[in-house]
């Protein structure tokens, strides 16, 4: 079968002629449905090299950390799964037995130093295939909703879903606010969760037009990136300010953006990996306001963004690619020309 | 001034010339935009005697426990407040001093026992009557919103509210489900709280098709009374169950109801007074459900009731009736003639 | 090797010769250190038949669902376990891909129907051997301190601790008041938790004086059983009443019990399986009160019960019996002549 | 009666004889018992000036916002008070009827900006008086409990019980690990109070060492604020970090200290008004880390903290002096020879 391997630091993913992969004890083989093209597997093979980045993420593996798929063949040990069913794949996978493994939070695995890989397309082989294995556990299932245009749920839908559920008491009850800076993917997705699951009004902020009236259509009142920014999303608030901020891009303006606009006792969660720095003091920030960050999710709350999925509460906007189309899916992703994510779905 | 008064145990309200209050210390002055008429008030002119019923709601005193009004003047010590501002009153008035007054949860007052009264409206004179006073701490500012559609908020917003909010937990996240079990005024606005504030599918049920349509334009989704109704609920959660039951009924059928569809680690909510009976058995209930009754709420809860009215998230479905109209207003609702909260408004 | 197993329907448990198990995919094998004797398995093979009781729990498997032991053996694709490591097993086993397995709560298996038993020592094989298999996400790491005390941990310490920490937020705070209903095994360590974990003054009351005695050793104000016990408890509690209660009975004089003593928004639960009833009314019980079950506990609850364990702030009372003493452990358990959990160690 | 007062900017507050005030509506005159001496009024009379510091704490006004006393007279409209009876005072007076004053948290008054002053002892009269009026509202009962010892509870205590309150989930459970950094007044009360309230191994640090001796016989595991003091602290938790942070000093480098231990979805609040900045990085911090700060309390969360005093659960260290000393205790606090918190005592 084909897979989009990275196989050197600082080269492009190639697509190369690998094996149909076996599953091992406690695993499941799946037939790839949809895999999402991610900006940090970008990072992955041009930033890090031997020096720079973790030793879980060394190659060679197969990308697609993004993956939804049909069963198609059960490792020993397992069972209840029926071939055909379509599932969308939790990434992280720790160690399976420690504290953090045994809620589901593999992201936190306590042995994650000795683990070979960090997830399932980082480091293990990924959905860039035809085919993929992963544990039996991290298996979510789609019932009958479009498997395809599901698989970016998988990071980009469960980490804006991860951030706003810990916001949930900022945003409970009548009258709350919240703020999305940063309307790409997660951000548009982020909107539709807040929206779906609190009564808070949204307010969005980004410098593209297009993606500002994206976020509007799905109820967000939105904020041009202007000189004063800061205080027309205050007066939206009735200068109360903010009681949750999720910024989605997390250079050091937006998270300034966040700190300036937020509430007393609110919260700012800085989910975009931007490498922002912020100098907190006392008597800079309203009291209370939790400054905090946030990375991926739970496989628990990935059964929750796949229910709002098939209730129709959050779509997330995709561009399709065949398997043999992928690097194509990178260039026009390192080039800024998608208008939603890319998804590569090998059985088109 | 005219006021509605109760001023004999089991006899019908009368309107009577009283004098115009004076606002004492700490009190504000309110001309009267709208006053409610709940069912609350028929049981208490009903059904109470000198045996029966408590003290603090001895005859006689002006009835009206959901008030709105425009302030008219301030009594010693009060300042922050604008002659002519629109405010909603919230009705409990314990000591001002113990630690659940100092929560703004007058409702349970550690010195109620003690207390001349139970509220405004009930022991205290009300909103039937053209002024009324309040202490300022029970005022909620409804700024540019209709007052008078909003009287009924008081009481059967906040009575909701408040439930709903308790059981917030239950609701956290996709792919919960909420039963709302009987439409009257509460019921209505428990399904339009319900689906402002939270992702639930709401499910709602009552044995009148008008009050199951007006749920259903609301976003609920309806199951007939019939004989098949539990299932028919179950069905619609996937077999699963509810999370959180809200009976505004209480009667020992619909707490039955309640008790057989709930999820496990669900939640049910008795808010309807319909002395109803539920035979709690350890094997006859899902593991970890919450049985749990309600009353009133909070000053905060008030002040969030009137974010979700002011932001066009709730709607009261009121009738109006002048001063003069007041009997009638009583009558029409011990007569089942109503087809949404009557509401008296003196300046009418 | 040696087994206590439960051939048949309503017949004692019986010592029987049977081969060493091996560790399938995913499990892991343990030379067994501790295994505890409980109630439940004693309904097993006294009550239960063909017609009564759920069909996992047909005969035969070996006993012991709360069990204690050193690392022998990995199954395939298991590692990160050093051989002669001491671990406590968690004993419910659901499907291991489901919601509630996947955040570590088998308890509430959503394909239980489907398994073919509920638990280690509950239709699986379990801990009264001298090995036994587990699956590797149900290893808790014992590090230095005692396995064969620790053994009862694994449910008379899980279960009451589940229950505690539903309870948490009643409890939060000072000023605030816990009752515990009934002082056997799982009484007692309920006493400890909520001293470990709350600033809540502790209540307890029994009718065994020495057990009694041994609470108030360990913090508890202790109230006798008689006539005026409800009056005793509220009186301790300055008339307020309690915050949470935790009924280890369950009969219907000790829920009643526990309903009269709770507080205004307070909680009880019945963790005892006595089977009791209570007559429910809405009137009948101070506001917001919840009622509520529970059934044992998750995985990350039974590491964080080896937390308060290995820091010394809970310690079950124990009485040691070799493998061979194992039937006279039950015998002793049914003729109610225990002091403490009866532990079958078979290394001893 | 003699008062002392802040009569002018950059002047030592001064003994001067004064009218014994009269309480106004809604308010209490009490005989003061005692009052404590705070830090923040040594940097009131020593650094403010009409350019710098609240307009409310302009001078003169009588210092001592840590007060408690027998209540001696009630103005119009109070009730349910008698005299001679001990209540401690709240000090912070907000409008009363904003949505914060509602839910007794003042100190977050909506409307604190037109308000006179902050606090009764800043910019209201205090209790460094023979007497001293307070609204009813902001009284809690001491019952047979020392008033004069408890007086420090006002402020010295409540600010760490609202930090550890707001803590409590990461303290939830076994297993859990807490960190006070600097060990006066406040931090003293913070070990205690932390141990008191919840299961967490308590962590203490200070440069003092008989400050560290106390912390120890409190219950704390102390580490010396030499060169490795980030890595013995981690040490004492495993290595896995801390789970709750209380900064008592608030300047760089004890904010910098916190961040270095604080573990992986742990809580960092900056208590100590040490003006401290820190420079937050996305990578810099474990994923998931609060940082917050807080101040002050609610009205509810005082009389906790009186449950906890009352219960000999904590206990401030003081040391006493007569009105006519209370320059004296300025100086020696000043001075920083103190041994605990001055409590000035009129009635000595």
């Amino acid at each position: 079968m084909k897979s989009l391997r990275f196989d050197a630091y600082k080269s492009s993913p190639e697509l190369v002629e690998t094996g149909r992969p076996v599953p091992g004890p406690g695993e499941v083989l799946l037939k790839v449905a949809g895999a999402g093209a991610c900006h940090s597997d970008v990072a992955v093979f041009t930033e890090f090299d031997e020096e720079f980045g973790p030793a879980q993420l060394r190659p060679s593996f197969t990308l697609g950390h993004e993956t939804s798929g049909w069963v198609e063949e059960l490792g020993a040990g397992v069972s209840g799964f029926e071939k055909g069913d379509a599932y969308l794949v939790y990434g992280p996978t720790g160690c399976g037995h420690c504290r953090a493994c045994s809620r589901g939070q593999d992201t936190y695995c306590e042995n994650a130093a000795t683990m070979p890989y960090l997830a399932i397309g980082l480091g293990r082989d990924g959905g860039m295939a035809e085919y993929v294995t992963v544990p039996a556990r991290n298996l979510v299932p789609l019932g009958d909703a479009d498997p395809v245009a599901a698989a970016p749920l998988a990071d980009a839908g469960l980490t804006p879903y991860h951030a706003v559920k810990k916001s949930l008491p900022k945003l409970a009850g009548g009258g709350t606010y919240a703020l999305v800076i940063g309307l790409g993917g997660l951000g548009q997705l982020a909107v539709q969760i807040i929206s779906a699951l609190t009564g808070a009004t949204v307010i969005a902020t980004d410098s593209n037009p297009a993606a500002m009236e994206r976020a509007a259509t799905n109820g967000a009142l939105t904020v041009d990136s202007g000189p004063d920014q800061a205080e027309q999303i205050r007066a939206l608030t009735g200068g109360r300010g903010v009681d949750a901020v999720f910024d989605l891009v997390g250079i050091a303006p937006t998270i300034e953006l966040a700190m300036k606009v937020v509430a007393l006792q609110g919260r700012v969660t800085v989910v975009g990996i931007g490498n922002g720095s912020y100098d907190w003091n006392f008597y800079g920030v309203p009291y209370e306001v939790e400054l905090t960050s946030t990375y991926w999710g739970t496989v628990e709350e990935l059964h929750e963004v796949v229910d709002l999925y098939r209730a129709g509460k959050i779509t997330p906007q995709v561009e399709l690619f065949s398997l043999d189309e992928a690097p194509l899916a990178y260039e026009k992703l390192i080039a800024g020309e998608l208008a939603g994510r890319a998804v590569v779905s090998p059985a088109r």
